[in-house]
């Protein structure tokens, strides 16, 4: 394409395509889909949980019985059966405030996020983030036109009192300030967890200064054994209904391939975020949603987690021992006692994304950190994932991993 | 709600939000799902032409076989082998210059239109739409803040020398003129086909200034008979591949309850819309795309089509000669030759909205035309569908309704 040719097409595109940026660990990914290479990098589910034979029961039975309804359009706000369920399932949780008014399937919470984004987000309004904080959440609000002012985030949860101080210093801008989005349950990318006392905490705040709490909770049920059981949900907590916008999936205790995520909020919410989806894509797929349902009513969802919370346990244990064994000084990393990621600290001077290479090629991928950081920190950074490698390969690969990343040459 | 919670509530929504309206017929649709109702309101296509039976056997197979990848997230682009196979259908309707690389797989056409208008649209830009046109269509460009301004559709097309003087007005006003959104083929909702001169003119008036052609072809290979074959889609012109965005869909084709539909444009703004989609819902249903792909694949589309066309035919055929026996004097309509379509206009004094619940409560329902409108005008207008209703059924209903629209009474 020649130079004036692209000039063009730049001007043919609008300031919103522009503000919008390649997710890079979904490039990454690409990249990285060698089968040799021990992959610590793509965030995804193991195949190896999927009850594949049971979903093919279920499609084609509504497929033989009920196909007029599941190739049928339907209703925007999601199959009735399922809302029920949701509902049911955030109850169980203790989030007892919504009922089916309050609820919206969408197609996985990514569309979660960009809906509540659309919705919530005008250009030039202020939104906090963790630092780290996950790319497609990022992503979505960067789209609605977010400022996005990152607060650190501490082994306890978002730090509350830079959150109260970057408000002021926001507002003193003359800025709208308007929500703070955070994943307080087995974090992605970092692991970490937020305390009871620190998502009170954090509550607070958002109440004190009219912020909207977007929740997103896409790994609350995956905890590693019942000591390991998270704190309630933000949502939980009282005070939460007018103020908290919750985000939930059947992407990491089902499957992502079905693409069945939701949203919960006030009603008056939850009705701008069901217009906001008619205009982006009037349903979501009828059949994924009406398996989903169909799972959870025969409680293959409930009967599999045991054994799915067992599958990342044991990697994840790995993935610590590993670190144990084989980390040099000064390379430092969370403890997650649920989720798919552990986080590593390396020394002060070490670029994640130039080891990367040479990790490559010597046979272990991962997402290097700054991507996660939205003031340009965390380069000595990286995510692992332990979700996808067996132990064996996880013990390997971090043994791999370690002296390539230590920095050692340069100390 | 108090007003004053409302009102709180209201300035927590961003602009675009404001901007989001329910669209009207998606909402009539719900009221009118009564089964003692004859429904020509909702343009879904009917039950009857989709393949359970096969499609049931296709996803279980998928689901046993293919698992780990059809569970598992996909590329934001879709799956390989579905692109591939609509580049294959686009050419059989001489759309020659697409390959894989121009086309990105949308959850629905509906996902292509909004993201399409999120990245080619800028608040207040103008954006040209037939009189009448599709009310999601309308939605979704409304919602990127288009000013959408109205172009009468003749019964050759829409009239382009109007277009050129709206062009030139919006232009002296300082505004920026950016696409025309048209659904050439079997429009919804008037059933209007463009000629194949109205199609050329069209594109050089695009070109002459500089507008992008939002071609949706939905219905284009719904005709009823090898005679009623329409002309090639306006993205098979000389000069088209540079200037036209196209849309498919295989909702009328296969089924809508799968959410498939693709969307082909220059490179450069293909990875625009992938960008976009990235951060709206990361991919479109992996089990959706794989089904469609394989019925593809084995020729199930293909081989269902003259079944599905003598379907369409036969109901319109009925909705036709029961127009011509039972409309009076004032009442005209048009003559589609493929689609789901028949559009109606009453006399000038008739309020097709004031008539619908006299309609209704005679036992027949129908979409008013005035939300097909953006310029306010189409009060004594209606859309029928001839999709759902046999023709048995068909032929009473228009009996039934002509009296109760005819607008007698006030003559």
């Amino acid at each position: 394409m020649s130079a004036r040719h692209e000039e063009r097409a730049e001007a043919a595109v609008s300031q919103e395509a522009l503000r919008m940026r390649p997710n890079p660990i979904r490039a990454l990914s690409k990249l990285l889909a060698s089968p040799e290479v021990i992959s610590f990098a793509g965030g995804v589910p193991s195949p190896a949980t999927f009850p594949n034979e049971r979903l093919a029961e279920i499609a084609a039975r509504l497929l033989r019985d009920e196909g007029a309804r599941v190739l049928q359009y339907g209703t925007t706000r999601g199959v009735p059966d399922l809302a029920t369920r949701v509902v049911e399932r955030m109850r169980r949780r203790a989030v007892a405030w919504p009922d089916e008014a309050n609820v919206l399937v969408t197609s996985g919470s990514q569309q979660a996020l960009d809906l509540v984004a659309r919705v919530l987000v005008d250009p030039g309004d202020v939104v906090f983030v963790e630092l780290p904080s996950y790319v497609g959440g990022l992503a979505s609000l960067y789209a609605a036109g977010a400022e996005l002012v990152g607060v650190r985030l501490t082994d306890e949860g978002p730090d509350a009192t830079q959150l109260e101080e970057s408000v002021a210093r926001a507002r003193g801008e003359g800025r709208r300030v308007r929500a703070i989005y955070t994943i307080p349950t087995f974090q992605n990318p970092s692991g970490i967890t937020a305390s009871g006392a620190s998502r009170e905490r954090l509550l607070d705040v958002a109440a004190r200064y009219d912020l909207t709490i977007i929740e997103d909770d896409p790994y609350g049920e995956v905890y590693f054994s019942d000591d390991a059981r998270p704190p309630s949900p933000i949502a939980a907590l009282s005070g939460a209904a007018d103020r908290v916008v919750y985000l939930g999936s059947f992407s990491k205790i089902l499957c992502p391939g079905l693409r069945v995520g939701w949203v919960a909020a006030r009603e008056d919410l939850t009705r701008r975020f069901e217009l906001a989806k008619e205009a982006a894509d009037l349903c979501s797929s009828i059949l994924d949603q009406s398996v989903v349902a169909s799972a959870l009513a025969e409680g293959l969802v409930d009967a599999r987690l045991p054994e799915i919370r067992s599958f990342y346990a044991e990697r994840c244990a790995a993935m610590l021992a590993a670190l144990a064994a084989y980390a040099p000084d000064g390379v430092t990393w969370t403890r997650p006692t649920g989720g798919l990621f552990v986080w590593v600290d390396l020394p002060e001077h070490v670029d994640a994304r130039e080891c990367l290479d040479a990790a490559v090629a010597a046979g272990v991928a991962y997402v290097p950190g700054a991507p996660f950081f939205v003031d340009g920190s965390g380069r000595n950074s990286l995510r692992l994932a332990f979700s996808k490698e067996d132990p064996v390969r996880i013990a390997t690969g971090i043994r791999t991993l370690m002296p390539i990343v230590a920095g050692r040459e340069r100390t």
